[in-house]
This record gives structure tokens, C-alpha cells and sequence, in this order.
């Protein structure tokens, strides 16, 4: 209410009260103008009723919420469920202009604020995980694989004759699918063993440099977060030959942004050479739903470039999440969840540890990779086949595992034209079966205590009877 | 509740009243049984309690909704804000997999027959609306634009060295950006002047093709609903004119679902010669917010290869939005909000013809256009510059009627490297500036009202004082 | 947003785009203004947005929502649940204090500006409704017979030695019982049969107060609303006769706000004789969940001290309910829904006949009830057992007719010591069965007609078979 | 969904998925299986999700959501608002029929399930909490005052000629009211100085009975939870009294459910001698919205005559919100809440003591409230007036602390003819000016130690400059 409003409700409540609660009211607002005038996240997360206060505000600035509007477009925010207006707190426009999605919308200034702002807070938060001199980013509405194409395809506008991206392998079907629905033709570069490690090959990127000619490749497709044994490329040497060569160099940072360590990897490859954009994943890194990436860059007019790469306006949708979820976090709890996820990740390896050793197994060795972890089937190798592997699989999601990935031995897939030898594994031929478990931003004690009991009963049961039963289906939440 | 939970329910109270409850509730399973048995959209529109319920019984079947779930994996569906899984109905696993963005997750069978529904659901809408023989489709969340990019990439694959793609002139920028964001080089086909309308020239595409030489021609891309004074291509003829050529044909249908006469274009089309894909947008069509589309074809295989061309998974809210859209509108009454459209079509014209009459103009006779209208502001052309046809726009905009989009003289705007004269007008040199406005899904006879009043203020305004102030600035709701 | 944040905003989104934001926020605000300085129903209902606006600024101004509010006391307003939170709107601090329901609360300046607001719109629609001169109202979390109970509580303070409320014969169990629970002997007059009606004895209501002598009698308790046959009291003749006497008048006006007939009898009464106070419930007239009520009367003073009468705080959740209700329809809105009420009346009336001839009954002629109707059972009567007229209860339940009861002949009921010949017949031997149905606020044309048509089934069904088995048990929504 | 809906799925997604949905569905009807079946409060506490499906199948067997029900009535559950219908979860129809609160509703099969369920699982809370022996009791929509007047109505049917309540001194409005608008007459026993304490003035109890005679004394109304430095009413002593005397006892336990010590006494009174009733906040114990109240007993017949005293539906509000609050939070949940309430009870004790040292003043030693606190404001006397005092009080609701109120001397009151010298110390000459602080159930630390610095702030303020200015206005949250 505004101080005209305030002063009518001193009519008819005494006035000391109703002054206490326009001086509440201020503080609320206290806390929309640092954000405004920060455009980062706010120290302290803000309570729900602030929250939707601000969602409120901005909805009231949208034309399609104007009292006295009349459309007489084709897009006029019109909704006709009112399920669906609740649930998107009426902000119906989206984001950006046919132009550019980080673009403002002259119905929609609210919407439009909505994505500054979030583009604002993203920036704030890339930063504080590690990668300091980040230079602009913005939300996008896509898959993490789309996005990427998206930097690919801007690339090509800079590069019109580049046919290749050399591309360190991993066995992630979107990261490659990326590449070829953009257009262009994958070098798949095969990792080498550093004792349980699978480590970029570095001599084996420069040689398809140097053998495709650096002027017929797009870029270096490289990736920070992964299964294990996989470790994280080797970013920054990555970066500095790109640098040397002058090649682009895009980084999929799907899930690193949760790591300090995969942010360190960027930061310091930008600083020593060469990273033209790193996406990332909002719903893996942020808690929210399925469905938006960020694209950022060292480069504003680069990243802006991207941006104007997108043909029309976009859902507000992952936006919102973001910043939601962030306002409601604030700076502290987002570090809070970061410092938890990394404290449950020496909780994981250790319990991991503690089953493997009695069941004949280990843990494998895999210092550079700071989220995901693998323990060892060799128990479950059999005669050659994968039954008993694949069993633990299905055992684990009868169970309602999840996430618990088991890797046979020897499978082979063909995407997009291209053959993979022991696929999953991210090389031709992995020595031994094996689990992954991770310890991603959100994980629980609950979890990793649930998932190492369930796991050892599976185990136990497939030793006792390689090819038995598997009686017990009702998941006990406490087992 | 299930049945046992009935019978206990029967303890405390009276069993007939429980018994009563129960079979209330079979009816509300009985919808839902029909919803999944036919996969069509409910002739009568839904009640929200039957809404949510279906929406409640899909979350519980995704595993972030799993009483006994562990996940040790990456992307575990974990949400920070509760805000903002309600907001989804906790529906948090997003459509598709990294394969194909039409595919079932195994982790969230909920969400995916969210998106089995909604696609099936949106197929029979464009049936009932007029496409009856179209064979697949389905919802992707992007824009219309990046959804044609999506098509056009598909393309590629098929048709490896066609470097373009010919277009009849539209001035939408988005579309345009759409094909250059795929990396392709759209060849701009000037329309042609009869009478007030703007028309395809079959003529010049077939030359284009001729010269091009079709093997280098990635596809035909034409459009239905657009501004008037243009029309709607020639859909037919160009659909035989690639049949002839062995050429792709895809159709920007942007906001054509809503009209009968541009989904009887593309039915045509598809009988007569070769549409292999069209495109349009959810929010447009459907009432809901920015950012969705449905890519649709005639052909599953190819349809399909579109959705597998999607890197990862994405979003479900434009999918959520489409479907309770859907079920609460039901069949009946999607179709009750086109007749309206249609009706206030109608109304629109009449009273832009008498608004235009009093004022000295006349609305454009464009017969071929179902959506928009067009209305001649000759009195407003001054000495060749365009200083009071923009300050009508500012004017319009000032009082709350958006959508109204004015039209000036010799525009010149440079996307993507290509320069278009005349610009906004989808012609090189259209004869006189003019006012646009449109009859859309969810208009009322209020909008068109107002709009009219509003509109005879500012032109009576500008009369009075062709550079003077303008003074009415709150928008009083009446007038 | 304030004004410094409107222009902090100007740093990210266009000036004008904002400025035109503020702008529209200005218009919700005013309409805020309009009720905070009138106090009346809007006349146009606003739109959810406004309201839930306005809801967040109440909250914003109770101290449990103050960002930087301590609290060391036993009534924080703190909630366990955000379920609980967010379905109240953050409203914790319920209405009233210790001394006075209607009274403003320190904590609590938002809840205390609801309470107030809401008594003063539900002020204005009893006068819109016909009650045109009614000095004070509030509303109570209580039922009508609670809340007639708190009247005579009051009341005893002013008479302390009356012992005998006079009350003509009206078959609901809890108007009787409020008088019981007050600690009250109830005198029951029994009605006069006119034609079919069933009247006001006011002859034997005159001899009672002589009998009694008017010092012991506390009040009379009177009744609008009623099944038929019986019609409302002549409350003007009441209204006399008490004002002649000098003794309280106590209205029990259930649903009768929704009934301009009913209304006007107050309003006469008032002006005629003497009426204390009216009771009205909430649910029953304004579409809100069942549990509050309006007491109203005259008398200012009278009204607040029974508002002083309620010891302690009260829940603000019917108060809420009623203005959110009021607020969206508008006056207007409220004013068609009692004009569509009466108009179905009429309908159900018509409708109602034609079954009846057509079954050989007929509707009673009960010109003075303006809201409830019945149909003579002759035909179900029988051989002196209620069996047939009982059953046809049971086939309507069945069939999820609700609301049409059946009234079989020579019911007995005992009721806090009083024994009721011919209960729910009002009346010791009213000379034939019926069926009750009603046109009350809120039904639909539907409603009417599918009544209709499952009546005529049951009768059908029952004459052919007068003890046979009830085989249709699915309700079948058309039918 | 059902097995046929479940079966109809596996056409669209893979069977094994839909499989492990339909048993995780099973995994949340099991908890409401177990619900209904132990009618207990759950161990654990359910998450948002499973509660929010409870609630909807509640709704689906409520009439007013039924898909063919026509309603002919005057009270149907129609509702005009769908913000309204959405915050009740589409329980419109309330609780209870006329002859009964507690009563199921033919038409609110739903409706009647909550609240049979709420009232179980609120007895087994009480039983829970210390009661151990409690054999009824309901919720009721009522302020615990007006609950305690229906105890009292209900008591005057079975004491017809009693005319007097004998109360020994609480200095809180409503309890006091309570007895007043029940019609009786309260007979104020004054407290004895034991001590900083006062404590239930036995004897004087007892000479009460004697003088009056037990026969016209309806009950005697001791007090539980009550400000420092009184002491809670010695129950057990006058259990046995009422017990010997044969008079009532119902005992006003307005926020002691939270506290193990007044359970004890109520439980010891109930064993030792007799407590006809007991009656308790639903806000204070339980952290919802006000509004509500529990009033239990050792007899069920009598409990079930309270509730058959209530004439009329009731509001469903209040025990929505405590069910909804008791299965979020489980019993495990409820306990941690009061062991947290009980260790910052300590907390706040030496907090304040060490405070109280610092300013020369001192914590009353009230060894038997276990809630609140009182701490000496000697050094405000000043000369015989309060000025200091009440400036203490203003000074602390400025700085938003809510709930330390401060307690002048001398202060007179007059509350239905009865005046009380001393008002709110509940003695009429208590030694000493002070200021009450508790820990109340869902108190948490910072509230303390932000209590506790603004007092010494304001103490200071105030020592500095005894009639000077209030400088400090804005609350910063961390001072």
C-alpha cells in the first residue's frame, strides 16, 4: 500500500499500529532495493512472503495484468486457465524479444526485470563459486546439450568454413548430440589411464589440430564434471593450446558449478588461455526443475552474440526457478548446500570404502574428480558376460536406488553415426565393471546411509545365488 | 484412497456416506481412464479438483516423490524452494532423454506420460482445428523460432550440401533469425501487391529454385498466419511446387491453430503436394505463456527425427501449461473461444471501417487474411516523414492498448546481414503507413471496444494538433 | 514497489517501460483507496490479482510478518506448517481481543483492518440487499445458532430474570437448541395452516406474552427463511407486538439475505416495530464455506455489546473468506447472483409443476415463501407408513440428488427435553407428505433441470414397483 | 489412479516404470492406511506431498465435489470464489450437524472423516503430552474463552440452580468474560504471596464453598499456564476439593499442553480428585492461525454433552489447520518442539538474569511456571507513578519485540461489574513493577537474544534520560 493508503487505514485502525505496519513494510522493501541496486544475491535468504511480495510486483508491471488494458494482438499474455496464471505468478510474456532473448519487452517490464535481474544474480553466484572474472552470462531455456549447440552455431558465424570440433570423449549421449545437431562433425579424442583414471589426452587433441588444420576446427568441446573413473579435462591446458592456436574453446560444465574445484579448472583456464563460453545445467546445480542452462563467457559481446542467436521469446519458466530459489537461499544457504555437498562426498567415499572392502571390492582411485565416485565389481565379472552386473542394476532400481549407475564391461553404441566401444565407461576398453555413485548439491546423509545398506543387501543376495531371485521388491524406507 | 482405506474409513463413518464417497471418486478415475484410454482432449473441459488430482497422481510416480528413494546420482529431481515444486506440482524430471526429447525417463514415469499425453492431446487439437490427416507432433519448449532452427538442423542431415532456404518476404524477425541461427542463407522472395493484399510470388520462387538448383535448396519456408495487409502464403501451390522439386516444405503456422482457414491451407497443402513440417506456438494458440511450440508433420519418421535431434532433456512446463490448458477447456470449449475469435473478427472489422470512415481512412481489403486487419492512416502521412504515425503508436502504447501496431513508410532495418526496405510491412514500398490489429484467441468484445474509443481519441487528438502534447495519460479502464 | 525502486529499476528496463509499470500499480492502489475510504462493496469485483495484492499488504502490516520482529509471548502468531501459512495468507493473529471481537489488535494491524473492513462490507451489502437502514453489523466464527445463542446471552444481561423465549414453530434442530444452550426455556407456538401455508400464529403469540408476562419473557425468536410450506414469520407484526410489549425481537434470517423479500420484512420490521438484532449466515448467503455468521441490528450500541460478549480472540478465517468473496464479485456480481437466483426460482417452480401434474401431484401453494418450494407425495402415502416417501429419500441420495428432502407424515422428535409431533412438517399434523426443493444462491439452471429429471425417474421407478429394488446406482451426470 | 488407470499407462510408458509408480503410490497409502486405522497422530511426520493427497481424496467425498451431484438445497457447498474454494482444499462443508459438533454429515463424507480424525489424533496428542488418561475430546471453532462458556452453558442443565463460578484470580480478560456471558456470577478468589510467587489461595477456595454452598456453586474454573510470577492453579488440591465437595471442575489450560508440568497437574487432578473438563488454545499449543480450541475430559458422555451444546455447523478451519499441522509435523516432530520450548525456557532465564544483574534488577524466583518469567523493574518506580514503566513498554514495542509486556503497579480495571485493583498482576498490591518474558512453543534462540539486547538497550535508554526522547526507531534484525 502506498502512504495515501496507509493514512485512510488510520481511520479505522489506531494509528501507532498501522505506522508500525507501513514501517514493516519498508523493511520488505528495504530488501528489494539492495537487490535492485546490487543485482546480486542477497546475503540472506529472503522468507517466502517477501518473495512473493517481489513476484507480485513484477506481475503488476506486465501489460497482460494493466486494469485498464486492451490487447488487440496476437500475443497479449491472454491465459485461460487460471491454474496455470497462479502458477506462474501471472508473469505470461517470458523473456527477450525476437531479437535477443536477454532483451526487454516493452509490454512486459516486469517480465523484463525478471530477467535481468536473474541474468543479474546468475552472474553473482558463477562468481562466488570460483569463477571470479566472469564477464556476462544469461539463462536460457534449453537443455544443457541445446545450449551448447546454440554456442556452436554462433561459432559458425565466425568461423563459416570450420567443419570439426575436437571433442575429449565422454560417454554422455547430449554432450555429443550437441555437436552433431549443430551441424558439425565430432573428433572424438580417446582418454588415457592414469592408474584408475581416465585423463584427457592431450598430445592426442593437439595432433587432430594439427592434422585437421586449426582453421577447419569450430572449436575444443571440453567437460569440467563427470562420472569417475573420468576425471574433469585437463581444462587449462586445453585452454592454452586453443589460445596457441587460435581455436575456439567452449567448456560443458554441466553440474560443476556445485564444485569448487571444476570452477577453478575454468577460471584458471581463462586466465592462462583460452574459454570462449561454459555452460551449465540450472536444474543440477541450482535444486530446480529439468529444463534451463546458463551460458556465460569471459567476453561480453561474445556471450551477447549467443544471446542474439535465439529466433523469439522464451519461457520464463527456468528463470523464475532460479531466481526464486536464490532469493529464497540467499548467498549464505547456497554456500551452506555447496559446503554440505562437498562434506557428503568424504561421507560417501568413506562408506563407500568400508562396503567395498567387505566385499572383496575397492573404491577406485580418482583424485581429480571432486563429485562422482566409483567402487569396483570385479566379483560380479562372471564368464565374460554382464548378467550378474546388469542384475545389480535392476536390483537397485527394484529398490528405488537411484542415480546408482552400474557399468558392464564391453557395451557398444553407435550415435549419430558415430560407434562407441565400451560405452558408458568413456574408453574402448576399461579394465573392470564398476559402480558410480555421486555426491551432487541437495544429497542427504539419509541418502548415502540408504543407498550403501540397500547396495550391500544386493550384493550379499547376488552372491549367495549369481542367477537367483530377487524376493525382496517393497523398497523399507529404512533399509 | 484405495479400497482399503475406504473400509476403514467405514469405522468412523457411516459406511453409506463413505460408499458414497467412494464411487464420487470412480467418477474422477473414470475421466482419467478415458483421458488415457483414447488420448484425445475430453470433449467437456475438466473440473481443477479433477485437474489437480490427475496432476497429484503423476507426481507420485516420478522417484523425487518416492517415499523410500535414495539418489546418489546428479540429477536426482531435488528441489531447494518449495515455492517452486509446488509451483510444478513436483513435477521435476523435465520431458525426454538425452536420446530423443519425446522418450520416457525411467526415473520419472509421471512426467513421462505427462508428455505422452500432452502430445497426444495437442495432435488431436490440430485434427479438431483442421489438419485432419497430420501424423505426429510434439511440444517442445522454445520459441517458434528456435523450434523452425530445430527443423532446418534436421533438414541438414538430410539434404548435407543445401546451403538455402527460400522464403517469401515476412516481416517477423524471428523467423528470419531462424534460419540464420541454423546456419542456412535465406533467399528473400519479394511478395506481390494485388489490390491492398500482399500475395505470394509463386512465380519468383520458382525461379529462385530454378536457379539455385534444387539440390541446393534446403527447403521451402512459408507462413500462415501473418499481419494484413500480407496473406497467408500460397501454401498449396508451394506444397506442390516442392513435391515437384523433391524440396522440403516447412510452415511457420505461428498463431495459424487458432484459424480453420490456415489450418485448411496446410491440410491442403499436405493432400496436394508436400508440407514435411509445421510449426506453431503454444502460447499464441493455446492461452498459455511464452514459450512453447509444437512441431507437427505428416510424416512420424521425420517428426520423430526432429525430436531426436533435441540434446537432453527439457523442460515440462509449457507441457504442464498445454495440458491442464487442455483438460480444463476440454474440446468444447477450445472450440467455443475460435468461434468467438471468429465472431470478434468480424466485429473488429466493422468497427474499424466506421472508426475508419469517420476519420477520412478505410480498412485494407485483405480477403486472404483470417487474424489481422489492416486500417490506412493516409491522413497521417505529413511531408514524407513519419512523425505523427510513430507518436500514434506512442500515443496507443501511453493508453494501454498494446497490440495495436502502427505502420510507418520506408522502414530499413538490417537482420542478419540482409536489409530489408520497407521494413514491418513485408514490402519493398507499400503504397501508405497503416494501423494493425488482430482478432486472436481470448480477445473480447471489451478489447476491441476500447481499442476502438481509444483509437478515435488519439487520431481526433492528432488532428486537432499534429505536434501538440497529449495530455490524457491515465488510461481510465471505460475509455 | 516504491518509488525508489521504480527508479532503480529504470537502470535495467527502459524508463518508459517502467514508468508505465508504476503507473498500472497506481490503478490496484486506487482501487484499494476506494474501499479503504468508502468501506463499501466495489462495485465492479476485482480481479484475483488485486485481491491477493491486498491480502500481501495486510500480512505485511501483523507482526509475525515483520522482518525484525522478536517474540518472548505465548501468541506469536507463529505457524509450524506453510501449508497452514500460505492457505491464510500469512494472516496468523485471527480478529478481535479479549474484550471484543470487533476490536484492533497491537500485533496485529493488518488482521485488525480485515476485521474492520470486512464488517464494514458486509454492512453495505445488507443494505444493498434490502435492510436498508441497519445501523451495525459483525461478523462471528460461529454458526446461526451459535451466534443466536451469543444474542440471548446478551440479552439476559439486560433482563436477568427472563427466563422464556417465545418462538413460533420452525422444524431446525439448532435455532431450537440455541436457545436451549443459552439457558433459555423455549416456548413453541405452533403455526395456522392457510391454504397450504403455513403462518405466524400471532394471536397465540400475544396470549403467551400475556401468560408469561412480557418482564419474563427474554425475547421473541423469530424466522425468515424457511421450507415450505411454512412461510416466514410475520416479522412485522412480531416486530409491533414487541415494540408494544417492550420486549426484545430477535431475528433468525438464516438464508434470508439472498431473498429481497425476506430482507424487506426486517427492514419493515424495524421501521413498524422493534427488531434487536438479525442473524444471518455466511455460508448459506455468500457462497463461502460453512462457519461464520452475521450478526446485525439497529442499534449500534446493542450490536458491539454483543460483540463484547465473545471472550477471547476469534478466527479471522470466515471473515477472510467473505471478503475475498465480495471483493471478486463486486456488488454487481452479488446483485446477479440473487437476480439468476430468483429467475431459477421461478424455473424450478415451473418445472416442479409439470412433474407434478404429470406424477398427479401437485406444488404446494405457498405464495409467501420466496425461496423453498414442495410437492405434494399423496401418491407415496400408502397405507399410513412413511415406507414410499421414505425410500424416495434414499433413491435421491443415491442418485446425488442433494437438498430435495422428503417429508413423511407424524415424525416424532424429542429435542432438549421438547417433544415435536410431525417433526420437519412445522407443524403437529400437516396433512400430507412432501418434497422440499429450493432455489438458493448459487444454484444453476442445470441443477434444476437434472433434479427434475431424477425425481421423475425415482417416481416413475417407485410406481411401478412401490417396495421393489432401487438397480440404477451410478449417477450418470446427464441423467 | 486405479489398477485399470495404471493399466492403461503401460501403453504409453514401459511397464517396469509404471510398475514401481504404482508401488510408490501404494508406499503413500499406506501411511493413510495406517492413519486411519491407529486414528494416531504418525510417528513420523508426512511430507507436503502426501498430506496434500489426503486432503484431495478427503474433497472428492464431500457432495459439493461430486461430478453428477444437482443440489436443490439451501446449503450445497457452493462457493463463489475459486481463491476461497482452494484455500479450504474444497472442504466447504464444514464440521459437525445441528444436534452435534462432533456428528458425521451425509453429505460431507470428506469433511466428516477430518474432523473424527483431527479430534482422534488431538486426543492422542494430549495423551501424548501427559494426559495420559484423557477419554475425550473435540476441537471446536471457538476462542478457548467462548469454549469455556460452553462448558459452563453445557454444566447449567445439569446444576440448574448454581449460580456462582469460583476463579481463583487470573488477570486475562476473557477467561474472566467466560463465566460472565455464560450468565453466571464469578466469585474472585485472590492469590497468595508465597515468595516472588503467587499461588492458588486454597482456603479461601474452600470458605468460598462453605459460604455459598456447594449446591449453587456451578464449578470451580482454575488456571494453568499463566504469566509469572503467578504460579499455575494448585489443581490436584482442588480436584480433591471439587471431588468432596461434588461441585465441577473444569480447569482453563489455555497453553499448557506445550508444558509436561501443567499436563501433570491436569492428569494428577483428574486421578487424585476430579476435572470435569479441561480446555486449551489451538493457536498456542499448536502453532496455527487462532481461532480454535480443545475441550477434553475423563467422561466421554460428558464431553459428547459439550458437544451436543453447540447448536449449528461449525467451521472446518481450525481442525484443518491442526491436522494439517500434526501430519506435517509427526509426533517425533511435536516432541522435538516442546523439548526446544523447554531448553529455551532455561536459555531465556539466565539470559534475563544476567541482564536483570546488569541493571540492578533481578528474575522473580517462580519455581512452579514452567513458561513464563518475570523480572524486577524496581529501578523504573520513579515517584509512585508508572510513567517509566509504560515507557519501557512503548520503547519495546517500537524496537518490535513483541510479546514482554510490562506491568505497572496500581492499575484498576472493571470487567463485567467487577473491579480488580492491580490489573494484570493478578494480585491487588503485588511488591513490585515487572516484566514478563516466556518461551512458548516455536520460540527460537535468536528471539531471546534479540529480546534480550533491545531490552538492554531500551534499559539503558531509559536510565540515561528518565523522561527523554526515543531515538532509536527503525528495528535493525540484528539488534
Amino acid at each position: 500500500m502506498n502512504q495515501e493508503n496507509f493514512s485512510l487505514s488510520e481511520r479505522m485502525v489506531s494509528s501507532s499500529y498501522i505506522r508500525q505496519g507501513a514501517q514493516a513494510r519498508r523493511g520488505h522493501e528495504q530488501l528489494i532495493r539492495q537487490l535492485l541496486e546490487q543485482g546480486k544475491c542477497p546475503e540472506r535468504g529472503w522468507s517466502e512472503l517477501t518473495v512473493e511480495l517481489f513476484l507480485g510486483e513484477l506481475a503488476l508491471m506486465d501489460s497482460n495484468n494493466f486494469l485498464g488494458n486492451c490487447g488487440v494482438g496476437e500475443r497479449e499474455g491472454r491465459v485461460a486457465s487460471s491454474l496455470v496464471a497462479r502458477r506462474h505468478y501471472r508473469l505470461i510474456h517470458g523473456i527477450g524479444r525476437s531479437g535477443d532473448i536477454a532483451a526487454v519487452q516493452p509490454k512486459a517490464a516486469g517480465s523484463s526485470l525478471l530477467n535481468k535481474l536473474t541474468n543479474s544474480l546468475v552472474l553473482d553466484i558463477l562468481k562466488l563459486s570460483g569463477v571470479r572474472s566472469v564477464a556476462g552470462c544469461f539463462v536460457v531455456p534449453m537443455a544443457t546439450g541445446m545450449s551448447l549447440s546454440l554456442c556452436f552455431l554462433t561459432l559458425r558465424h565466425r568461423r563459416p568454413s570450420a567443419r570439426y570440433i575436437i571433442w575429449p570423449r565422454i560417454d554422455q549421449k547430449s554432450c555429443f548430440k550437441a555437436m552433431i545437431t549443430a551441424g558439425f562433425e565430432p573428433v572424438v579424442v580417446e582418454n588415457v589411464l592414469e592408474g584408475d583414471e581416465l585423463r584427457t589426452d592431450l598430445e592426442a587433441v593437439e595432433r587432430q589440430i594439427q592434422t585437421l588444420g586449426a582453421e577447419n576446427v569450430l572449436c575444443v568441446h571440453s567437460t569440467t564434471s563427470c562420472f569417475a573413473p573420468r576425471a574433469p579435462d585437463r581444462v587449462e591446458e586445453l585452454a592454452a593450446m586453443c589460445s596457441k592456436y587460435d581455436i575456439p574453446h567452449i567448456v560443458n560444465n554441466a553440474y560443476g558449478v556445485q564444485s569448487s574445484k571444476c570452477m577453478h579448472l575454468i577460471q584458471q583456464g581463462a586466465r592462462l588461455g583460452r574459454v570462449d563460453a561454459f555452460v551449465q545445467s540450472l536444474d543440477k546445480n541450482f535444486m530446480v526443475p529439468v529444463g534451463g542452462a546458463i551460458i556465460a563467457g569471459f567476453d561480453k559481446a561474445f556471450i551477447q552474440e549467443i544471446s542474439q542467436m535465439y529466433p523469439g521469446r522464451a519461457s520464463a519458466s527456468p528463470s523464475l526457478d532460479v531466481l526464486i530459489t536464490l532469493l529464497t537461499l540467499g548467498a549464505t544457504g547456497y554456500k551452506r548446500l555447496l559446503a554440505e555437498r562437498k562434506e557428503l562426498y568424504s561421507f560417501l567415499s568413506q562408506e563407500l570404502s568400508s562396503l567395498a572392502t567387505a566385499h572383496g571390492e575397492r573404491v577406485l582411485h580418482t583424485p581429480h574428480n571432486p563429485i562422482s565416485l566409483a567402487m569396483s565389481l570385479d566379483g560380479l565379472r562372471g564368464d565374460g558376460d554382464n548378467a550378474a552386473v546388469t542384475q545389480l542394476g535392476s536390483m537397485l532400481f527394484t529398490r528405488q536406488v537411484s542415480g546408482a549407475r552400474v557399468i558392464p564391461l564391453g557395451k557398444e553404441q553407435t550415435i549419430g553415426g558415430h560407434t562407441f566401444r565400451g560405452f558408458m565407461s568413456h574408453s574402448e576398453a576399461y579394465p573392470r565393471p564398476y559402480l558410480n555413485a555421486a555426491s551432487a548439491v541437495g544429497i542427504t546423509r539419509d541418502d548415502v546411509a540408504l543407498c550403501v545398506k540397500r547396495l550391500d543387501k544386493c550384493l550379499k543376495a547376488l552372491r549367495k545365488d549369481a542367477g537367483g531371485g530377487d524376493g525382496c521388491i517393497s523398497p523399507d524406507p529404512d533399509v
